[in-house]
């Protein structure tokens, strides 16, 4: 016997109070959508009225399979719902769903509210009757449930009664501090459920204020709520919300939950989760984390040396669940750690088949290794190691050669007498018989410009004729500098993210004692792996 | 009735499995030191005899108050512990503590070790006598243990039990894979107490891979456990540990734990909590992430205008615990009253003594957050903080004027053919009425170079008249570039440490949208810092 578990995303709200994070109303619709395929059944735009952009948000909003929810906030003392004009910008949104939040905890209700618990509780039950009697689906968010209940349990039981017994579809605990553990809430939401709440009107809203965001979600379930909120790569006020990106691999993945229950995603979509978790990165523009549980880089990279020769034997040794199960895949790095097993088993998965004890191995982690020695660093670099493999085993086409290059870097007073800054870089290149000069330059008030290394890539972007096609959807993503210690002299390393149109993501590695010169060797092998990974040929 | 809580720190071991991280032995004693002045029991170094670095490390590693750990795995089969190399290697560090991994799960002990399951328990028993015989007390991390207590809870339990009565002090669940939930390891941490192993014989050692790694280890304490084993900022294999920096705060300062149990943490050491992660990221050059439980630059920052207008009336009402018992700080937009006083310390820091309630302080702060809007960190850089503050004081010379600079780096054949690099800095730099240009350059083969920004410095530092008695025994120690988010541009921040002959280290922060001018900024920076540290008057 399975039961129903719906799933209510808070991106587009709680989400937007992250710091640093501000959606326009075209990234919401971008959001909206990716929500809606991946199968979410509640999506919270916003608050309309609130700003501008949540109102015209709700103007524009998507046509969606998943239930369209306005949030805002239950009517204020002294007036009607239907007076209250705050909530009449939230009904004019004209969403099939509303979301209204509520106070729930008495000393918010007379410190920050300043109001009377008695007029706190009409004032939910007022509203929540007033989105029913308007033919909406009504939910109460209630506010610091948790900490309200904790200092009057009977006080805060009641809020959650004049909810239900207003017709409230979904009564929501918020934890909005976070700072409620998994076992308390487990309890809490058990003597609820005891007092008259079903569990299947319940829903669950959690913080990552003790990093325990997504085991309270779950503890709630275990207790009997039907409803998890959430959001996309836990974004969200403060340390974020509960991540639905977490929690929907655990749902469908993991028992008990998995025989248990049935969510609207289906497990066709589960193999999205890493493209919609790097998409919304990509929309803020933020760096993904890639220690992510399920959709990180890293989830399933087995760099310890015992691991990463057991997981050859059989990949169950060291995963929880198949990588490709949320669409991510398993990476062994190199490091003056792993072994031949290691290497035998990075190559394959980059298409490359080399017998066990081919004497070529022993002569890759030895390169390897004295490259560690000068600085370099292929744990973080996997396509440059790749290149450094095919390199020894005779698998290195030579595409094109590095004439020379020059960049120069000026900062000078203009004819208005205001410094500027100019970067030019000249890269002389040979491809075939055909010899290329390419040029390029940036200044100040070019939004474009990072300065030498950028214009570097794109003189080298500019005009590789045959490769051109190619080449022409890279762009630089991160790029992270450290002096470090090569032998007895400092030098530079250099590790460059690059990423192409279909959503690859690859890095690569240079190390010298010339920061421009440990860029360019990095920036060449991403070139060079892009050309091998699309199966270009020698021009 | 308190009870003691043990908390094992392998920040040093799993913790360098993460992807990305190389820890170097000057960095694993700086983290060592810290580790031991936050107050864990004990510090697991690495694994003598795997790698150089671990056993570099373990000759060179500092006295602390902390257990000092070696960590290994138990002996192989088919031969002796006293016999068993591998083991002769961890014993030699000579370690008070050593604790030995071994499997628990029937599956790997026949699938990756390729061994039968009673060579497996007598190779736990053996290696754990031999640890008690020598001495040392003896840790057994009993790999895999839930996985095969699913599978096979006989077993699992018999190699408990082994290490039991072979005399360890401390026998280590591990969530290897990181794939069991948080009631799953309360229930099955029961079932093993209710066998016959004592909780205050009991550690946890779990993995975020469900993103539960901290609420796995409360539970673990809940059902028994007396020894928590984590990393700094969750730093470890693939998703990473149970975060330290999370359970510590939570341990401290959050009930049931905070009055039921006693740490080896003191409560005033707490407040370092958000300096020592920060450190931890600096050393490994990481951008902080924001969003971290307790330590985050987020963690109580309050977007939400509802939130911040009710944090002023009490800080409580949004807050689950004040962030300063962390070491944190409260963020509201639009309000700087919390960080005068703040501001207020760090400037008496640098000998400069500002009135409480001066509006200069509140223009400091201003300017601060413009600046940090635009990509700066004044975390790591506070000689450039120091300057900024000057600068609003009215107390900033002005020692000289840049007019302009040039940079050149080229790359190109030299007459025997060879790829060689030139770097060529030009600096026209106006001092009183001087105008001074200093040309600098570097190329192959000169030790010295790190190429453009080297350059750079040197032709600053070539001729600057009277200031050059007090610049001449500078250098520049360490460089770090980051990409990250100014506005809506990716620009590059870069910071720079310097040294000078008395053995003085600072740090200066530049940031532009070119790589270059950012570190121009960064050294003019810390050129100008050094003059004020030295007193030097305008010439």
């Amino acid at each position: 016997m399975t039961e129903r578990l719906y799933l209510y995303d808070t991106t587009l709200r709680d989400g937007q109070q992250t710091q640093g994070v501000q959606f326009s109303v075209a990234e919401k619709i971008q959001i909206a959508q990716a929500l809606d395929a991946l199968g979410v059944d509640y999506i919270e735009g916003g608050w309309p009225g609130a700003n501008p952009t949540d109102s015209d948000f709700f103007e524009a909003r998507p046509q969606t399979r998943a239930v369209f929810t306005a949030f805002g906030m239950t009517k204020r003392a002294g007036r009607s719902a239907e007076n209250d004009d705050v909530l009449a910008g939230v009904m004019n949104a004209g969403t099939p769903a509303v979301c209204l939040v509520g106070k729930t905890h008495d000393f918010h209700v007379t410190t920050a509210l300043g109001v009377s618990l008695e007029e706190n509780l009409s004032a939910i039950r007022d509203s929540v009757a007033h989105l029913v009697a308007k033919g909406r689906e009504a939910l109460f968010d209630a506010e610091h449930f948790f900490d309200g209940w904790k200092a009057n349990p009977a006080y805060a039981l009641d809020c959650l009664k004049a909810a239900r017994d207003a017709g409230a579809r979904w009564i929501v605990l918020c934890d909005t501090n976070g700072g409620t553990l998994p076992a308390e809430v487990f309890l809490i939401v058990q003597a609820v459920i005891a007092a008259g709440i079903p569990g299947d009107r319940l829903g669950i809203h959690c913080h990552d204020d003790t990093g325990n965001a997504v085991a309270c979600s779950l503890a709630a379930v275990d207790a009997g709520v039907r409803q998890i909120q959430g959001t996309l790569n836990g974004l969200g006020e403060r340390c974020g919300n509960a991540s639905l990106t977490t929690l929907i691999p655990t749902l469908l993945l993991k028992e008990p939950y998995a025989s248990r229950f049935v969510t609207n995603v289906a497990a066709e979509t589960l193999p999205q989760m890493v493209r919609i978790s790097r998409r919304l990165d990509d929309i803020l523009n933020r760096v993904p984390l890639r220690s992510s549980p399920y959709v990180g880089a890293s989830a399933f990279a087995h760099k310890a040396g015992l691991h990463a020769s057991a997981i050859l034997k059989d990949p169950s040794t060291y995963e929880h669940i198949p990588p490709e199960a949320v669409g991510n895949a398993r990476v062994i790095p190199m490091s003056n750690q792993a072994g031949q097993s290691n290497l035998r088993a990075r190559l394959a998965e980059a298409g490359i088949e080399v017998a066990a004890g081919d004497p070529r191995l022993a002569r890759i982690l030895e390169v390897v290794k004295e490259r560690e020695d000068q600085g370099y660093a292929y744990d973080g670099a996997q396509a440059s190691f790749e290149l450094l493999a095919r390199r020894e085993l005779g698998l290195l086409p030579e595409f094109f050669e590095v004439k020379r290059y020059r960049v120069i870097v000026e900062r000078r007073r203009n004819r208005y007498d205001e410094m500027v800054s100019v970067s030019e870089a000249v890269v002389v290149v040979k491809i075939g018989d055909r010899k290329v000069l390419s040029v390029s330059e940036s200044f100040d008030g070019d939004a474009a410009d990072r300065g030498p290394v950028n214009a570097l890539a794109r003189a080298l972007g500019k005009d590789m004729g045959p490769y051109q096609v190619s080449i022409d959807d890279m762009r630089l993503v991160d790029f992270k500098v450290r002096i470090t210690q090569g032998g007895t002299d400092a030098i530079t390393r250099v590790i460059i993210d690059s990423e192409d149109g279909q959503g690859n993501r690859w890095s690569t590695v240079g190390v010298s004692a010339n920061l421009i010169d440990a860029s360019f060797t990095a920036l060449l092998d991403a070139i060079t792996w892009k050309l091998i990974r699309d199966g270009v040929r020698v021009g």
